[in-house]
């Protein structure tokens, strides 16, 4: 028996696809449909614990008019569509639970126009963050929201992504300046013009940024773009103990340090990061910094947060100054989940995901850590410590029923610590079907609006069904 | 006859309100409600050109219960509420156009809590923004939306207000974290929890923001909050051409320098802000700075910005260091449309407000000034020169019928041409009763989703009907 969370259950209104449909989809995108068995089942598999859940069919658009005609189709049979890009959500968020149709955005891949002057860029949704960096670099602008996958940008917007830029930069909600939408009635809609702000209410942009391909299905989207930085140093620092590398942080803002990027990772963490990245950073709690300004003020900020770091118990700073000794350094932390996994051989990964007002995250991890040391089964912490976001990486054995159940209540008790905080159940996984409940716990009533205002938008329930709050 | 836009002829379902009703709302609000005729006409009146509309009564609520009872009192009698905060909007965005009750939140005003290592705090919607400053300063804090208008914080969250800090700080989109609301079913909802960023769709708190009270009442905002700079400069430069100012602008961005404020103010402006503030500043384009950090970070700032504003025609810096020079210059620009309006003795203002992507900002204030200078109307441009956005001010003899059909014609026309840039008809004012329109030509289609939202949120339209896309 495997122990990943089996969905099947949780599935309703699971029909064939009636023949008719078959026939008219399959003429109208050729190659472009399929339901080739692994085909299926990669859409049907994720990058967490969730278990398969194979879509009855993928379609591949390739233009706004394919993803028209696909959810006209759609909505006259009552077919679900989950829209799908890179498939390295955390909560299942792209997995077709109601069957139905996988729509895979990934080849719809160009950046149509990159506007140097007003630092905005229009891009396809199915565009890789890392492509499109690459595709920028040589007009001293970058993308900064990084989640650490090379996720598309749809994906990203749908989920409102962050990452460890968050600090500096924002989130998706940030970062999205329009959106071209196909809603669930095949109409075509902008939800803003390229201005840099607007006050022409209500802003439809921010409502699709996070929801999950629940309410319209992304197209296009216009990105908020910064200048490359003239100078960027990367740091590592490690500290006695965890609290003292929060507090350094905590005084760093405080002091009004512009950090670009600052992330905590625990001693298992370290451990795992040395064993993975094959590198030899002390095995202590560490802070992973990036410094981004002119070069006298990244020296200014950089004298800033060593004084305050040595006042905290933190080591003398290991530079990573050169481009390459950089993305050495960022690689390893965002190979960190699979160096969290990997632990243990043949291991699952189940990455679980809170933000709570930073005055309380000190106290929130080292209450977390006395749940995993109490645990059997394998467990790191690693975070956005300048958000107050930080995540667990549980390395669960598929072959040890009981241990799935133990995650799923240290993750239980891990919200209601996050909530108690006056936190929130995710800082930046979304809720698609792992933390339906944990929504209503934080928000109660409000989420009875967000039913409404899928009811309003998507009366038939086509798009995306089963997910955020369809299931309490 | 008046001059001022009437809007009684597009006031629709206006009836007395029931006298069962009446007794009610009494029995439960004592003084806090009134019918009282100066009162009335005062929540009637805006400080732009609409003329006015007298709601049937006043409320003053003192809690979030008061709303509550209200709303359930008026959902029951199918009578419309408008909240109203300062009464500074510019798109009459607080008129009771369709009578009811004018809910005064202003007595509402107190700071709930101020959690400073988080950089947040909790107030009322009635605080107004100065105020909040005052009470935030022993902190080392600051909130730094400015609008002008010392409007209240749940006012200015209604009408995602921005201003002279926007290209900085930010809007209030991004200064709220969370609201409270009273749902127009009379339930009292959080949007958020006080975590810096979360993933728990939808975004409900950017939804309200900006909704100009039309799907809940705001009754509590938390906001981010900024420490306080170490050094703040300020300095006005004139050029000799508008187009030298913006370039100089756009390229200090380019070479990402955080500019705090920079703002732009034609020649016209200039000569009304120096006769209204009695200031002796150059009658030539203008540009007002601030820059905020680390004294050596600013200086490195102010090097940059001075080399580029030479290179563009600009003048000498003019230093504005010291606190109480810093306040003159910004009460001079902050009472640039009073200023721009008493040019000519009784006239009556009206303040648009577009906004372009940057690249076209210098093209687009060109064209509109070639329409102001074939006008008969005197009119000034000024504006927020970092995001785009910029204001043109009508000072209008209102015993002149035909001047407001130009100033009509005119806004429409740099409506027209802001869309042409893909700008947008309002980058901070909002729709309120005068863009509905302008909004209609911006997002076409994109217009009835939020209809759709609107009537799945309030179906009884009893919350400021007739605003956004009411009428038409």
């Amino acid at each position: 028996m495997s122990a990943t969370v089996t969905i099947s259950n949780r599935q309703f209104g699971r029909v064939p696809l009636p023949a008719e449909f078959l026939a008219r989809i399959s003429a109208r995108f050729g190659n472009g449909f399929t339901q080739s068995r692994p085909i299926l089942e990669q859409h049907g598999s994720n990058e967490s614990h969730f278990g398969q859940s194979v879509p009855d069919a993928v379609v591949f658009a390739q233009s706004t008019a394919d993803v028209v005609a696909l959810v006209n189709l759609c909505a006259e049979y009552g077919v679900p569509i989950t829209p799908y890009g890179a498939g390295t959500s955390m909560e299942g968020n792209a997995l077709a639970i109601n069957g139905g149709i996988s729509l895979d955005m990934s080849q719809m891949d160009k950046v149509i126009a990159v506007n140097a002057e007003d630092f905005d860029c229009v891009v396809q949704p199915g565009v890789r963050r890392e492509e499109l960096n690459v595709h920028l670099r040589d007009q001293g602008l970058f993308f900064p929201i990084d989640p650490g996958a090379n996720a598309t940008i749809g994906g990203m917007a749908s989920t409102r992504a962050s990452g460890t830029n968050a600090v500096r930069y924002g989130t998706m909600k940030d970062a999205v300046l329009s959106l071209e939408i196909v809603t669930p009635q095949g109409k075509v809609i902008r939800t803003a013009r390229r201005a840099r702000k607007s006050a022409a209410d209500y802003d439809l942009t921010r409502l699709y940024v996070g929801s999950e391909g629940t309410l319209g299905i992304i197209t296009e989207v216009t990105l908020r773009l910064h200048p490359v930085p003239e100078t960027i140093s990367a740091a590592v620092c490690s500290f006695d103990t965890l609290g003292g590398a929060v507090d350094t942080v905590v005084q760093s803002i405080q002091c009004a340090v512009p950090l670009a990027r600052v992330e905590i990772l625990d001693k298992k963490q370290m451990v795992a990061v040395n064993r993975w990245s094959k590198l030899d950073y002390p095995e202590a709690p560490t802070l992973f910094f990036e410094f981004h300004g002119s070069a006298a003020n990244v020296a200014e900020q950089v004298e800033t947060v060593k004084t305050l770091a040595e006042a905290n118990g933190g080591s003398a700073f290991s530079w990573s100054n050169l481009p390459e000794e950089r993305t050495k350094l960022w690689r390893a932390r965002h190979e960190a989940y699979y160096a969290a996994v990997n632990m243990r051989a043949g291991a699952i990964g189940w990455a679980t995901d809170v933000c709570v007002p930073i005055s309380r995250l000190a106290e929130c991890i080292a209450e977390t850590h006395v749940d995993l040391d109490a645990s059997s089964v394998p467990a790191t912490i690693l975070g956005h410590v300048g958000d107050g976001n930080f995540h667990v990486i549980f390395s669960i054995d598929p072959d040890a029923p009981d241990e799935m159940a133990e995650v799923e209540a240290i993750n239980a008790r891990l919200v209601e610590r996050a909530l108690a905080m006056d936190g929130t159940c995710t800082g930046e996984h979304g809720i698609g079907i792992g933390k339906q409940a944990r929504l209503v716990a934080e928000l109660g009533d409000a989420v009875e609006q967000m039913r409404m205002i899928k009811r309003a938008l998507d009366p038939q329930n086509i798009l995306n069904p089963g997910k955020i709050f369809a299931m309490i």
